[in-house]
């Protein structure tokens, strides 16, 4: 595994470019905790569609969960994805308002651009576009090889941009690795400011120090709110550390302390206007998020658990006026929010980004983001030119 | 038990105003389902203060909730009172803008004044009137005989008005039956539009019939939501029946069918923009109503579930991007605006009002709200001057 | 010129779909109030594009307008219009969601699609389609003869659907006439509800009984508004009655009581809470608007006015605590709605389609809209087909 | 006039409190720019009442516009007062919840407490405290010396303070300077945090260098704005360098270049989120604050024209879909923020505070806040007890 020193990204030569490439080499996910290298033919691109050169795919949390999960098809995975455009067909420059060479980056997203959903700005909701909802949705990085070109993933030298693409402009001083974070960091942003509500007067607490933790660190501490607690464990002692540095005035150790008592202490008692969970989705923590929250404070939860809760203080809910706020993904805005974060330069974001790694590395990339390597890493960043002599 | 027959309120007459009377008769509820009439003294009315003469005090549910407990001191119960101002120090004149023989709806809470929710027009969230939180906090309705005068309670002929007390006026038109409502049906703007946002184009579903659910039903349609659907049981056939009355397009009877299928057939598979759950606390009506509301949709929980509820779909709430508000109680502008609509007389409120009975029968009301008694009863009045040959 | 009489829609046969026809007539606007008939050749229909067969196109009080103005270029007008999909490119079904035959209720703004605005609902606000923005940008209704195939507007048996063209399905039971108010209606929404915030318990003046303030009234009333008032001129009685019909509680005639007074009458000195000011835009007017409104209420202001106003007291804005918002057109969601609304059959909107006409009186029923002629018309609604054998 | 160094506020004796002197010194404004020192009798401080020991007074530029005026009665001036309670009544005591010796700042509305807008958190526009409503109404800084006791402004040893009164409690770490600017910095926070929106992604425009401009710079900053543009004339030179030390990333000179095309130039051609008019109120500036708005932007109006404007772009409001807020004054809420602002140390409030003066100097201090005395004085303190023995 290579360091995690920042080295240049390798330039590409532009004449790389408009020429379709015959082949492209990626690192297909083969079955549970499998990944293989496979070069694969690219396909000619249509006149709706583009081909995303890729300078740098990020390594979600949620990677680390379908990597452990048997029974999924083959595929190339990688949904946090930045590149450059290196073919486009004529509709799509007219659709997309972008050039070949434009650096990008893609939203997982690929919403059908027609429904109630697409037409009001939350098209991350479109039902056409979700998995879960439609066998036949399309969504970057968990879309099977078998579909198509197959080139759905961006942990791969080429990434096929389809038709229902939604691409960001990547300003010119935010780096591969940077632009690589843009999605965990637009869901601080939504997470926090948007759906919490994150501002000046008002304290946060967010419970869980991991990608999606510290964007809404981020996230609170941009939107000016005077007070952000980092709610995590005795292990996340680094990643509280990296909290401080991104805009955490106090930290709270989960395991060693009543989280509750010292929120409340913190508070003078007033308790959190808003409680942010991004924790990996037990009654517990949830009832300690309800806990921690002042009456008609706002509860924001990405809590992801797949089976039903035992033990939750619902009724609390009302008892303290609360609201809740159920939050996965981020709005067009947040991502553009955050492309603008990064290029104004005020966060030392690359304190996130704790890995780098090649295409060849990918497998332990995925596995160091579970933590299942012994290593903490925080942010991993694939580059899919690192080391090949063509760059 | 007398009929539930409108009568005509029996007049008071004008000089028996602003003469403190030395006695109240009032219904004292000395323990667990047990009440009994007493004579009690008025205290005189200090510069602060004033003193209502009742003339109707509604039964609320949690009135029958509460009378079912052990343990609770001796009080005198009644929280949704209305009356006229039979006497009032001079310093209360001033603070509350009314007059001896104004006609005024009193408000539950007696809130602090200058705390930060008592400011920002949350009084109702004021710690200082929220007995779970300080014991020395009063409520109408629910504090002890033993605390100053003892006549904190609206089954009584003479309320004794506090210095924290607030009013509302009640118009002319609006009879003493329909203002003992203006409560329940304050939580139903409050719950359906100013928390769900019910309005036009918004399909509005209400779990429960009893007095805030048909509240609801009224709020969300007069929001103009274009489709209300009213959930019931089997045994709540009349109330469904008012439902309709009240602005229900739709009832479903929730065990002779899947409730939640029959959302998704109202609405042609988009299912509820709103779902508010007004029922007793089960995780399974609770999961029940998170499946019922489309992506993005919000869920209004009245909740009041004593204890922790198991099984509880949590994480859809993350993966439907809902909204959850917790409920309870309603704010001012409801309270004013439940009054208006009642003055405006465009619906049937005396479908609701189903029992109406004198001090000596409160014991009988309160078991019948309970549905104790077989009787289905809707919404009860006390009316304590019913009956009494002085008016 | 027919008269205002509903006549059924003249039917078209199935199989006139899927068929491009070879040629389609028009009413081309050839200058400053001169308009013929012209028989245009019809294009092939690309892949990305369509072709709609019209059915109905309304004329907006904004067609008027330019109708009067020298030196615009030749173009067919017509903003408002609905159809069936008689020709359908393979892409444009994909992104679109519709299939031949479909009956749609066209947009009238071609948004870029890629923009800020148009990935944040607000597509209406696209620069890329606002021709006052950028000289290339189109429009139906507006767009010269000369760009490409010409077929721009509604007054016309064909209209070329661009690829940029958003839709809107119509309800089965929604009449041709009815769907050709679907704009002005949904204005009325989007300015009364969305923007005004209209809603029980809240008084609603509107200024000016034109297409877009009924729209306005109706908006307002389907909100739960519980006072609406509809204000006009002497000249407007026809119009002041059809007000009332679609939900005004009161209406009032300026130029005959002092206007600011008579609302200070209906609302017993409290003021409107919403003043929506869709009149001609002089700071007379605008003035009253303000004196209208309560402190901290709302003034939504459609204020055309294309040159400066004097004598505006804008400093009252302060002193009252006002929010005025600026609107013009609809977001998706208010068409949605307006369908509807329509598609309930709860408001009478017949009486708002005072004129049908042939594309033979096309010319006389935008001076109609106008007032040039003597006749009071609301809203005229022309029929492409009407009188024609093929129909 | 002495200078604007810091000198530690002098110390009060405790046993001064809880006794109610005799008599006070006070400012007395007896005309146009006239003021003289007299010596009044304090009153007893009735059950419902109490009575400041001011500590500092801040000087308003509404005093400076006031102070200019022929015809207004005698009265003792000063709204931005914070002192010690002196001495407190039972009742007030119990209402107010604080104690004698309490350090508090003093809202300037004594709002009537029962009213719509003092039940809905907006008591600042209550009609019973407004005397251009009700000429009966009591403000604290322009009540006439006539009315009562006649201590109703902060220039003076002594306030009464009156029944109605509202308070704020003053955190230890703030200085009795920084917490007479209380007011202005809590009209920042709400002008263009509440009102205006300012927050992360949105850049700012504040016109007009003044107390509250610099105010709405500050709010702008703490509330995430990335972009904070004051815009001032050649003679704000100082006050531009204020602005950039509380948070502006940028200032432009109005009467060396074109605003708006600094605006555009500076936003890339996007124009500004938010623009907030703090300016003199002309049309020329309203109509440059309108052209500096991007499309969808809001523009907080505090412009205080007493008279109408002419030349008003009105129309552009609603071609550029605006809104307008106006505004003045604060909410509760603000205060509140504001002196937790203080009480942080994150901003160098003491640029602001630029002079500082005795009772003696009231005079010289408003004058000089009208800049008519050639220093440019951004924000006058007045310390009642400036220079006298007993402190």
């Amino acid at each position: 595994m290579k360091s995690s020193a920042f080295s240049t990204s390798p330039s590409t030569a532009p004449d790389l470019l408009d020429r379709v490439p015959a082949t492209t080499v990626a690192a297909v996910t083969t079955g549970r905790r499998s990944t293989e290298l496979r070069t694969l033919p690219v396909p000619p691109v249509g006149a709706e569609e583009g081909l995303l050169h890729v300078d740098a795919a990020g390594v979600c949390g949620s990677d680390a969960v379908s990597y452990d999960k048997e029974g999924l098809p083959e595929r190339i995975m990688g949904h946090e994805n930045v590149g450059r455009i290196a073919a486009l067909g004529e509709v799509a420059a007219r659709r997309w308002g972008v050039s070949v060479g434009d650096r990008v980056a893609v939203e997982e997203y690929l919403p059908c651009g027609h429904c109630h959903f697409c037409r009001s700005s939350e098209f991350r909701l479109c039902l056409g576009s979700d998995p879960s909802h439609d066998p036949d949705a399309l969504r970057y990085g968990t879309t099977e090889l078998a579909r198509g070109s197959g080139l759905w993933g961006g942990f791969s030298q080429y990434l096929r941009l389809h038709e229902r693409t939604v691409l960001h402009r990547v300003p010119e001083n935010v780096s591969d690795h940077h632009a690589a974070m843009a999605l965990p960091i637009a869901n601080g942003y939504e997470w926090a400011f948007r759906e919490g509500g994150a501002g000046p007067g008002r304290t946060v607490v967010v419970i869980g120090p991991g990608q999606q933790g510290l964007g809404c660190v981020l996230g609170a501490h941009a939107a000016g709110a005077p007070v952000v607690v980092s709610v995590g464990l005795r292990r996340d002692a680094h990643r509280l550390h990296v909290a401080r540095r991104l805009g955490a005035t106090h930290t709270v150790v989960a395991d060693e302390t009543d989280p509750v008592e010292e929120i409340a202490r913190i508070t003078g008692g007033k308790l959190a206007d808003v409680v942010i969970d991004t924790a990996a989705g037990t009654a517990a923590v949830v009832n300690q998020a309800i806990a921690m929250a002042r009456k008609r404070g706002t509860l924001v939860s990405a809590v992801s658990a797949g089976v039903p809760l035992d033990g939750v203080d619902f009724g609390l809910l009302s008892r303290k006026y609360l609201t809740v706020r159920g939050v996965r993904g981020h709005s067009y805005e947040a991502v553009e929010h955050a492309l603008a974060l990064m290029a104004s330069g005020r966060y030392p974001l690359e304190e996130m980004a704790s890995l780098t790694v090649g295409l060849d590395q990918v497998h332990d990339a995925i596995l160091a983001t579970a933590g299942a390597t012994g290593h903490d890493v925080i942010h991993a960043t694939v580059l899919p030119w690192y080391g090949t002599a063509a760059g």
